[in-house]
C-alpha cells in the first residue's frame, strides 16, 4: 500500500494556525510522525490561504523538508502554487495532487508533471462534472491514462483517485466507487490508486467506522494506495491485516514485524 | 447480517467454570447481553464436558431460555446431545451448528434438522478432510444444498460455513475462503452464510485486526452471517458501516439508528 499522510492540510484549524504562526517545529514534527508511522508521502496543503497560497505552500515544502527530505504530495489545484512548490521540493520522488480532465487544469498541470518528472494523482473528473457511475469513472480514467502515458509519464507513476462521494447523499455512492476501482484495476493492472475516505462519511455520525470500512472494502476491490491519517493506529492495523487476508503478505512477515515494532496494537 | 453470538462456549475457561458451577445467572446475563447487542442467535456449546455433554447442553438450553425464549444456535457434533438440546429448546427459530458431508455426521444430523424444522449451518467438509481450494468448497456446498433441500429444508434455512483456515499456515488460506464465498454466492443467490473469523488468525499476534479485516472482506465477497462476539463494539460498528458502504442500508437509516441507540461508538 502507498500511504499518503493527510494531516498537514490547512482546512484543519490547528494546521492553518501553525502555518499562520510560522510554527515550523510542530509542522515538521507532524510530518516526521506520519513518516515514522508508515506514510510514503506527506501531503502538504495551504489552500485556505487565498491570495498567498503560493508563498505559504513553498514555505511548507521548505519547512517540512528542512531536516530530512521527506517525499511530499503537493496538494493544490493552483498551477502557480504547484509550480513553485515543485521547484522548492528537494526529493525527486514527489507526487502531484492532483490533475483532472478539466481542460484548464489538465493543460496547466500536465507540463509541470512532465517537467518535474513527478508522480501524479489523477482524479476522475472532467468538465462535465463529477461522474456518477462506475463506467463513467473508468472512461475518464482511461482517457487520463492515455493522455498521461502519451506525455511520457510511466503508468507506475499514475495514481487514480476514483472520486469518493458521500453515501449520505446516495445509498449507492460508495458501491459505485468500489465498482470503479474493480473495473479500472481489471483494465489497467499496473496503474496505482490513491483515494481518500473521509468524503464517503460526510454528514454521518461516527464517521471513523464508515471511513475504515470503505478503505477495507476498496482494498478488496483492488485499491493499493490511500490518502489517510497514518497516526490512526486502528486503521493502519486494519490495513496491515487486510494485506495478510488478501494473500499479499507472505508468511504474514510484514504483519508480524509491524506488530513487533509496536505499529500494530 | 445474521449475527450468531459466540460467547457461551465451554472452550472458554470462564464459561466452562460457569457451567460446572451451575451459574445460571451469569450465563443468562451473557446470553441477554449478546441478544441486546444485536445477536439473532445465541450459540450454546458444552463440548468440553466429555461424557456428560448431553446433560450439560440441555441444562444450558433450559437455563438460557428460562426468562425469555431467545433463539439458539445449538453447537455440537454429537447427535445425541443435539437431539436432546433440540427437544429442550423452546423457540421454533433454532439453528443447528453444524452438519457436514462426513457420512456419519450427515446421516445422524439431517433427520434431526428435518424433525425439528431447524435451520442448519452446513460446514463445507466431507470424509476426504478439509477442502483446500475455493472450487472444492463450492462443490461440497453444492452437494450439501442439494441434499438438504432434497430433504425438504428451505434454502433460506441453510447457512453455509465456507471453512476458515489459518493464514499463518498458508498465505492464501483466507483468500481461498473469500473466493469460495464469491463462487457460492454467485451460484446460490438465496443461500445464507455463517462463518467464524477466529480460526483465520490462529498463531498470529494482535489477532483482533486480522479477524475484523477478514469479516469485512468476507462481507465484500457476499457473506451475510457470522459467528462472532457481538459485544465487540468495534466489530459491530464496522459491520454496520460495511452494510452502509455496500449499499445495503437505505439512507443510512440503520447506521444512524444504531448510533442513536449507542451501539455504534
Amino acid at each position: 500500500m502507498i500511504i499518503i499522510g493527510e494531516k498537514i492540510n490547512s482546512t484543519r484549524k490547528a494546521i492553518a494556525q501553525a502555518i499562520a504562526d510560522g510554527d515550523a517545529h510542530s509542522l515538521r514534527a507532524l510530518a516526521e510522525a506520519q513518516a515514522a508511522a508508515g506514510a510514503h508521502y506527506i501531503d502538504v496543503n495551504a489552500g485556505t490561504f487565498v491570495g498567498d497560497e503560493t508563498e505559504r505552500l513553498t514555505w511548507l515544502v521548505r519547512t517540512v523538508q528542512q531536516e530530512q527530505p521527506l517525499a511530499l504530495c503537493i496538494d493544490t489545484p493552483n498551477p502557480a502554487a504547484m509550480d513553485a512548490a515543485l521547484a522548492e521540493n528537494k526529493n525527486p520522488d514527489v507526487l502531484i495532487n492532483s490533475i483532472t480532465l478539466e481542460k484548464a487544469r489538465w493543460d496547466a498541470i500536465l507540463p509541470l508533471a512532465v517537467a518535474h518528472k513527478a508522480r501524479v494523482i489523477a482524479l476522475t473528473m472532467d468538465d462535465s462534472g463529477m461522474p456518477d457511475t462506475a463506467e463513467q469513472r473508468l472512461e475518464i480514467a482511461a482517457r487520463m491514462i492515455e493522455g498521461l502515458t502519451g506525455a511520457g509519464i510511466a503508468i507506475d507513476d499514475i495514481l487514480i483517485d476514483p472520486l469518493v462521494r458521500p453515501v449520505s447523499t446516495d445509498t449507492l455512492h460508495a458501491r459505485r466507487t468500489l465498482d470503479a476501482i474493480r473495473l479500472i484495476r481489471a483494465r489497467f493492472p499496473e496503474v496505482h490508486f490513491a483515494c481518500g475516505a473521509s468524503n464517503v462519511s460526510y454528514g454521518l455520525p461516527a464517521r471513523r467506522h464508515i471511513n475504515h470500512a470503505f478503505l477495507i472494502a476498496a482494498m478488496c476491490a483492488g485499491l493499493d494506495g490511500a490518502i489517510i491519517d497514518p497516526l490512526d493506529s486502528q486503521l493502519m492495523s486494519l490495513i496491515a491485516a487486510m494485506q495478510t487476508i488478501l494473500g499479499q503478505d507472505e508468511y504474514c512477515m510484514s504483519y508480524i514485524s509491524q506488530f513487533r515494532e509496536g505499529k500494530i496494537t
